[in-house]
């Protein structure tokens, strides 16, 4: 069964999964694209034979939409999340999955008065090979039970309009879900500390940040975000248990010795850093749905944990305290204690 | 256009392309399947829609077949091969092209007859990320001209069937066929060394070998092939040029610290190792197909090279002498000096 | 001119010394040794043709004594290096210079009142081969202005004497210390967080720890602090500037594959880590003596701040707050601004 | 116990050695120096406290001298050699032992003819910690039986006056004898294959050359010595066993990242590379001599086997042909079998 799709949204990630899902997945097909810009809609439709809609709430109606997948503006999220529930639909939805927590809730209520899972969030990280790895080796209690993790995630540089507050909402959210994954636990409060600012920036931007995070378990994380490093996209992240420690490998490259030095490439792009991961991420949850299973990624309270927690890390940044995460308890139906 | 690809040879290395033609590349479909054992023609074609002919002639005359894929027993390889070609059908075949050089010429002299590349075989390495990035290097001269490569080809172990010529016609096929893509020269001699073989050999067996190849150019090649090494399946290659080197990197693996041992593991299966490299080399090689271009892989005239280079590396092992490939000229249809 | 040295406490690191110094380095000769217990005095002494005094002064007044090495128990160093000052010769003292910040600013204002330096404190990190190499890199600017500092400091398992404060007091200090001087910056304020602790520990003891430090140009400091990690003895630091970093590199060690794990020593023990660093610490301060030199190590100030330092994060673990350090400026006499 | 040592040759070895003993090594003092220029010799022992001598066989003879350093021009080692045995005195011997096979085996049979060992030859990479961890792991049995061993030697650059024998008689000459000590085997034959040679070289220059061993055993070496590869000074040393293998360390180097490039430095100094081996080779030979006992490092009979091994090589680059090394069996005196 070819799984067909209908993507709201067609900017610059949408045009990246319409690809993903012509020519990279099998068992998929993009029938039906819409955009605010109607143009811009046609203009990522043609060649792939999908027809274009007015709007989201056309497109989820749509017979031959089988899945949604929802690549329009972060505050959009919700409306086109909620409909695609209303409908029945299983439905991708790029992060955030709501700006606003209320919003999450609302979509997992919604999903739980359904009963079934329809809703995948887009935290590419848990299909990278590399974290994989960590996480069997973290399941595996080869380094113990885990005390603290280390990482950093770095860019070379972000365009002006790239605001203190999105260190944690566009950038950090990316570990906060994965570090949720990797240790099966939950992140209780978090603290921002800052550093000079880098001669780099622009001078309304805080960067680097490092913010601490503490888990339920009391595990203690250290993220150092630094989205102007100059030198390259570099993503580190060192789990430190009771017996040892795993590391995230670097990508593989060649080496190369000229002129007295030993040399490997680092990425400056996160598109290729993370481009196989994309990939996994659009197979598996394919399969799934061809298979009529339903999905088996980040759920509707992942998407509502990362929400709460970016809210909390910039409340964090700004008043310079410690806050609390105040999620509320996680649902049995998420896989919460009874 | 979805290319309709039929199969030739329904043993593992066919079942396991079946499988990728079907789940991993999209833009194709296997339309046909034949073996000798029609039972197990049958078995491979099983959900995927495939037709069963009963053998290769059938397979190739079939309305719905536009490309062919021959995974067969080496022997029978130039016969299909030859066979598709008279139909003007494009045909990926596995290596060996052919298991005689004359066979091998044949089929060059129908390819250039005909007049447009239809043929295409299965030499994975030049698909492979790393050896891409190598050839990246050497292209781009930073490293200035290649002097020497060293390279190492490791299995764990191999059965009992395996004997000591297959070391160059069945292992060192790989590095012979990536070794003349990296360095664009053509290996004109041959020697082979053998160290006391191993402990863990079988009494049959010369096993590690050591092979010396000789380029046009007068680049110097040594090339382990270690079939029985126990410790994992590992690739090295290290071009050394008169300004520097580029290495090969091992696979990305996380690294473990524990009990005073920093570690990483260490791929125990070529599966693993090339599975990307099969994937790509199949995408491109449809993606070619689909679009109405002629294939742009490994040629059937570096079919032809590679096995009068392993038929001389297995003379040179008998003798030990140097062996002279004595390879034809190329000609100018497999883009040789006119 | 060989320089003859008085060692004050032989115990391990006192014997350690009398060995470095008569066995490995050049120009010396321990003709002086004391110790509160008479009988390991003269046991350290023996075979070095050094005379067992009965305390340290006495040792300090011995004619044949040209300079003064400190080992004994912390408590007393201040003492012996007042001693030592105000008798005009120069003094090694292991740290800590002194226990209580007051002592430090004792010896502070003797050393200046004498007006040539002859306090060394022993601080043998800046005599590491890896992070004289970072401070190089540091130094050149390759790396632009330096804003954070990630360090992990990493014993296999210490004795159940080690109580919680000693993670500032006896083994932060060295980070402390190291980046005082590869930062070229002083440390403003200090935070310790703590994760849960290992199972691995004594019950009294929270470990491991996370100090933050802030230094006053701004840079961010993370330092891991972990004394049972079990796995081995593990320095790690790198320092990330606005254009790059710089990552201390791992010791050297023979990789081995076997067994489908590629792998490398990790050292268990600190005395394998830094003998290097002490037998070049050694061997430069006696150079200086023996040139008639002030020494160039260490200064009273560096042993003043490291005491302020420990101390403050000693409050900062106990309080759970930010403790500003208070650090009184730093004197001309010390490199300070006038 | 002093050892007082007179050293024959004060060129820049010599001189480098005279630092040393004076320097680094504790319980050595240099005492005697000649040189076949007396100014150098003068001028070498400066501030030494070393008296000068009109020749070798004076210097050997003097009252004031415990042991012998001879690091004069290579031709004449045999007869300081020969001089100092008759003399009953220690010797240590800069590679070549002597020039000749025939005067190395007049050595033999002198020290033989004493009945106790009285040279050690300069091969100071057995004092290299990486390949003293290389050995560890090898005679550990974790790798199993060593079948194969793969070097590379590669300079900067060397000047216009060296010459393609020199690759065996100066450059693997180390080689050869730390493959000796490694594998505790003999090397029987041996040939030489050329490639290309670097566009770099001056025209007389066969560079690099790659040369092929066989012990008695069966393992097999090969070594590219590459004098002019621009890059830099870089040792490398695998050995591969029937189980595992075991890879000789890069020096420890800081890890820069910047413009997207990881980078490590690379030598360009075989000095610096080996220092430390150096520093250990002269500790031990004046520990070993201090402590009454015999030398314990490279013997006369290593000083004539690699003589007749670095021989053989240029014979075997000269012809084109398998050399074999012909060597005498190894004298009881030296290990060999009764």
């Amino acid at each position: 069964m070819t799984v067909r799709v209908g993507v709201i949204g067609a900017g610059w990630i949408g045009q990246e999964h319409i690809r993903r899902l012509t020519d990279v997945v099998t068992g998929a097909r993009v029938t039906a694209v819409t955009d605010i810009d109607a143009e811009r809609a046609a203009q990522a439709a043609a060649g792939t034979g999908a027809r274009v809609h007015a709007d989201g709430a056309a497109l989820i109606a749509a017979d031959d939409v089988d899945a949604v997948l929802v690549t329009s503006w972060g505050p959009t999220h919700a409306e086109h999340v909620l409909n695609a529930i209303a409908a029945g639909k299983p439905v991708f939805c790029e992060k955030p999955l709501a700006t606003a927590a209320e919003d999450c809730l609302r979509i997992v209520e919604a999903e739980t008065a359904h009963g079934r899972r329809l809703v995948q969030v887009g935290f590419m990280r848990r299909y990278d090979q590399g974290y994989r790895q960590m996480k069997e080796v973290l399941d595996s209690g080869r380094i113990g039970e885990p005390l603290m993790v280390h990482c950093a995630h770095r860019n070379p540089t972000v365009p002006e309009s790239y605001t203190s507050d999105m260190a944690a909402l566009d950038t950090a959210v990316h570990e906060i879900d994965v570090l949720r994954w990797l240790l099966d636990d939950e992140i209780v409060s978090v603290q921002v500390v800052t550093p000079r600012s880098t001669s780099k920036r622009f001078a309304h931007l805080k960067d680097p940040q490092i913010m601490l995070f503490e888990t339920a378990k009391g595990i203690r994380v250290d993220l150092e975000v630094f989205v102007n490093c100059q030198y390259g996209y570099d993503i580190q992240c060192e789990a430190v248990g009771d017996t040892g420690l795993v590391r995230l490998p670097d990508p593989s490259a060649v080496g190369v010795r000229t002129a007295g030095q030993h040399s490997t490439q680092v990425l400056t792009d996160w598109v290729g850093r993370f481009a196989d991961a994309f990939d996994t991420e659009f197979r598996e949850w394919i399969a799934n749905l061809a298979a009529g299973n339903e999905p088996t990624g980040p759920t509707a309270w992942d998407g509502y944990a990362a929400t709460v927690i970016t809210s909390s890390t910039v409340e964090a940044l700004e008043s310079g305290h410690v806050v609390a995460t105040d999620l509320k308890p996680r649902p049995v139906f998420y896989g919460g204690a009874a």
